[in-house]
């Protein structure tokens, strides 16, 4: 009575911190709910700390531990190395994994700087050309109301998009106790609300617009200068990064737009809101309600045209039909699976999968432009 | 640098459909968020057709199959019994694992007649003094918006509570082509909306009140009496569970109380929607949007007094802390998760969890009394 | 240049309190936004002391004060009478202004007894036959969202309507120290929420389905039961009306219902909420959001079904037109502004406008009913 | 039996259209529901045409006609003259008026350029000194659940500002059929979306800050540059102004903040949205639902903390307790009707009310600092 199982494809996964842990629910959760051509098999994690990480290994089921991501990279029984770890150590990982001939899933910011980035979008290049495939992490595309969105507008239900409004708001540093954690430093996170959490804004504007963005102005503020040094004792440090970042642009498709990041916002946990305006309706998202979607419909019958609430849970919604009846919610770490699901699919179908290296390196040509712009009092910055 | 790991729990379910998915998941995932005394192993999986259980068991990642619920019960490697097969198979396993010595989870409804809920509940009673725990699966309780609710009911912040108004409303049977499903016949289901999702509303009204329904005045309605077969070319049969149920009732806190299941709510896919009013103040949930509780405290300066639309993603909400940050939402499964959570909890500690048999009995004999009620126009039936 | 006005309709009003001055705003503005066959004439209004008449007709713009109703009715200046005076006092007046060949609006409820709104009713009648027009002031009828909410159901775009789920939920008396006014004396008030607001929802849930109810199940309830007389030095006195009624009914087209009235919902100061589910589609409404209407078209396209947030403010609909341009909102007094226009415009064309007399007297007969069956622990009572 | 009556003051209005009509509604309404220490008389309207005027007068309530504004402000039974025509008119009658002695409303935006503006706001001040007073009708200060949001701003509960999101978005022109109206040439208009609706939010997000904007970095966009001519057969014509306008913005007190004004935003209909974040917490309204406030009180227990939506008809809130009791919705005519209250108390107690014409100035002198931006591609222009 066996039952033939797909072939197993080997994943090595590089750091286990909040992001390592929802990659790994989505390797172990993929193939129990969606029909894959290959099953992802939770072959290592990396971590340079042996004992972290193995205790890392054990509770989040992976099947063997390496300290050395060359070590992981080298090794047979892995096809897929899968990269978690912070944002400076992701060109040199993912470009020696994808010549190594192993197919890379690269959490995002796709890279620090747009030079990392434009040599990581080569090497992805490359490695398609020899049927190796490469994904950038922005998972909320991902997100079933946003995959139905993107799907929406591909319809030309939106008609010409004339207005696209973003923002990120979070409020976790709104207080001035908070101390100088890595993600407040320059070196090491690149830069603060922009690149943290504008980055995710950018690539869905782009995604669900299946437009690039031309041009930026823009605004960077950091409202605390100095913060606690963590673990010591009274001492201050600078933070050198923003606290938020707004900015005015325009698309390719004649859209004008407004993005907004910021960790300021008190009383948004995490509130990702996007809007656009076209010329035959509207569509407008909160992931703080993220089973949902607002949808106007420019041509309804005026007597009862108005804001749909589509609850993103009927069986013909992308990514939805694999899981509950309609109705039943989906969480955050769902878009991680949707994206492990798209990934081995597209392994398994011999197809690069979106969003792409040069996806990622688009991004970062932007968020280079609204720094740029920041820096010259917000004059318009081309991309 | 072998990472201690806690003892195995073997668990053994009987029944993989919609049920049995979800539990699998939990079974799967629960040990990899949540620090817990015993490691859940998926051991065995119990179904009547070897060759679909053998699928199932491959797909949902159990490591054996079983075709008879007696062999799975008296196997060593199994020490919980999880019971996900239909209602009128409830306890004749149930029973027989706790007389095995085995802990038991069993779905909701506990069972299709009173009296066999009776039994259920004694069997449970007299396995708890031997250490051997039960629980009934009433999954709601696990939403963190609900188990906050409770949490502010028990610290008195609603004061006395006068009203509770409870709703489960979904649409999936209101074509009229759709057809004659097993949940439509009595004899299989044992009633319809009533105890499918009335059951539901129920047991979490006593739950966040603390106080129990002591009479109800009930009406029931089918709408669509007769309905295609399935798979038959034309014939009909007929409805014998009802499509709605509504019923008023009081708790022995002396609040009063609306109830309504239905399955002809139009638009409303999964929503179950509770409010209390209380001498201090109100709270209101919807399972659409089960990431949110709406408060409102009475004792507020009236210039800022309003309905709070709680976000339940902080750390100190019941549950989350083991999830995700502020912000990040959880979905429908997660419930099941913790519910797998706090029966290994209970397991661990040598305690008996809630919702315990005698809670499932309690909502049958509700259940019970609304049908009496609705069997004699309305008039009042205690429970 | 002299501009012509139509002709003049004079009005007397008898009553000067919240009542009075809703309805003195709507006569001193309805010729103004909408244009009418007849120009309002605010030309007496009567009270019984003297000074408190003659300082509120100053206030509110009357011309003239007249201190007891008899002689109101008997000028001949005044063609209709405006009835804002308590319950106890509508038969009486009513019933001698129709007779004199006034027109008459009488607040709602209708009377305080079955038998006083059966007089008025064959009083209208009658008086019909004459020419001479009445109507009963349930004036959120007049709510746009709610007008609109009816011609949806005459269009069919609901189907056959399933389930009608109503509440109307108060707060003003949650505090034990809130005193025993008038509407919480049974002699003088003839019910309490019942009455007061669940007369409302009554007459909607009707007017909304176009069916009538045919029975219900019924129970309400005093919460507290004694509270301080007013003005008075501790002393107490019993409370002889209900705190809250609910109560379950059925509708001639095969609805079932559910309808609750209390002013023990802390926080929610005005909800009046209804929500119908048909075979074809969903309504819901709240008052406390009353420029809102969410509609469900249960036959659109699944991907984009949603409830609508339909904002009531559009040129087609109902009474909008004469307002202001869209997504501006009307507000309370708009409804008892429309109510004057469609009074005079039945006036003036010729016509018995709704809700007659007769609609009035069946509301109150469901009232009775509800009475009856709380009085006999819920069993159903015919309407 | 006579009532004392207030002294009257008389009221001359030029213009009698959109706002013309709002205004003599306020005019005939304040003193009917808020104690004034003058009561408004409507005394003469002013418009050009003579027949329109007279018939303009008979709808609103106006006792006669004037075709001259000089002739208006020259009368000696008009004390305050309130100017509701164009904006290219309102320097000339504003100024001449004030110099006559009557006090002056004059409608948003104050002028069409910043020389008018600052002409009148000197005229202003120089008749202050003579005890005449002068408002600016940004009317949606008026909106109580706005005046609350200023009363918590200034209580401290948001502590620092740091954001500041506003935006107004209407879609009345998104048809690329819809004519070209006199608001969308220059020439009459003066701008397009950005005075119209953008002086809105500019002058509310100094109003609820009480801080100022230092400068802004803008854009505007034209989407339909050519559109037919009013009752011409298919003749176009150019639209001179811009379509929307969006500018990032920095305040005195150190917030940052975006801004966008837009007639493109299909399906929001009059939505003006405006946000802040504190250090202490946030408020958010969108005047599509006016009578709420969203309030985050950052100093919540975390457990229960969240937006919180005030129902702004309380007793306690501004201008509320003149009208209904809590939970009785207000609309859009009523922020006129307080309007014209605070006016006529500023009046009546010898004080300047606000906003001042100076506040007025304030406002041009933004839009005036984005219309530069924007034509230097966005580069930071000093207000």
């Amino acid at each position: 009575m066996a039952v033939p199982q797909p072939p197993v494809l080997g994943v090595g996964m590089v750091g286990y911190a909040f992001m390592g842990a929802a990659h790994s629910h989505a390797w172990r959760t993929a193939g129990r709910f969606f029909d894959l051509p290959l099953a992802p098999e939770l072959t290592a994690l990396c971590g340079r700390d042996a004992v972290s990480a193995s205790a890392a290994a054990a509770r989040l089921g992976w099947g063997s531990v390496e300290t050395d991501w060359k070590a992981l990279v080298a090794r047979d029984d892995i096809a897929l190395v899968d990269i978690c770890s912070p944002g400076d150590t992701h060109a040199d990982i993912a470009i020696a994994a994808l010549a190594a001939g192993k197919h890379v899933l690269c959490e995002k910011p796709l890279a620090n700087t747009v030079a990392e980035a434009r040599a990581m979008a080569e090497a992805a290049d490359r490695a398609a050309e020899r049927g190796v495939r490469s994904m950038v992490g922005f998972s909320y595309r991902r997100v079933p109301a946003l995959a139905l969105a993107r799907r929406l507008v591909e319809q030309g239900r939106l008609g010409e998009i004339r207005h696209v409004r973003a923002a990120y708001l979070q409020d976790w540093i709104v207080a001035p106790e908070f101390p100088l954690v890595w993600r407040l430093r320059r070196e090491v996170a690149g830069s603060g609300a922009l690149g943290d959490i504008g980055a995710h804004i950018v690539d869905l504007a782009q995604y669900l617009t299946g437009d690039r963005l031309t041009g930026v102005c823009a605004m960077t503020e950091t409202f605390i200068r100095e913060r606690p040094l963590p673990d010591s004792d009274g001492a201050v440090g600078t933070v050198t990064v923003d606290d938020t970042a707004l900015f005015l642009g325009r698309f390719t498709g004649g859209a004008v737009a407004s993005f907004e990041a910021t960790r300021f916002a008190a009383g948004r946990k995490n509130s990702l809101r996007i809007e656009l305006n076209g010329s035959r309706g509207s569509l407008a998202f909160d992931l703080e309600a993220m089973n949902e979607l607002q949808f106007y419909d420019g041509t309804d019958d005026p007597d009862i045209a108005g804001f749909r609430r589509i609850l993103v849970t009927e069986p013909s919604h992308p990514y939805v039909g694999a899981w509950w009846p309609p109705g039943h919610l989906l969480g955050y770490e769902h878009t991680f699976t949707h994206q492990a699901v798209d990934l081995v699919n597209g392994i398994g179908a011999g197809t690069d999968p979106a969003p792409s290296f040069a996806d990622g390196l688009q991004v970062q040509l932007v968020l280079d432009a609204v720094e740029r712009s920041a820096a010259s009092d917000g004059a318009w910055h081309a991309v």
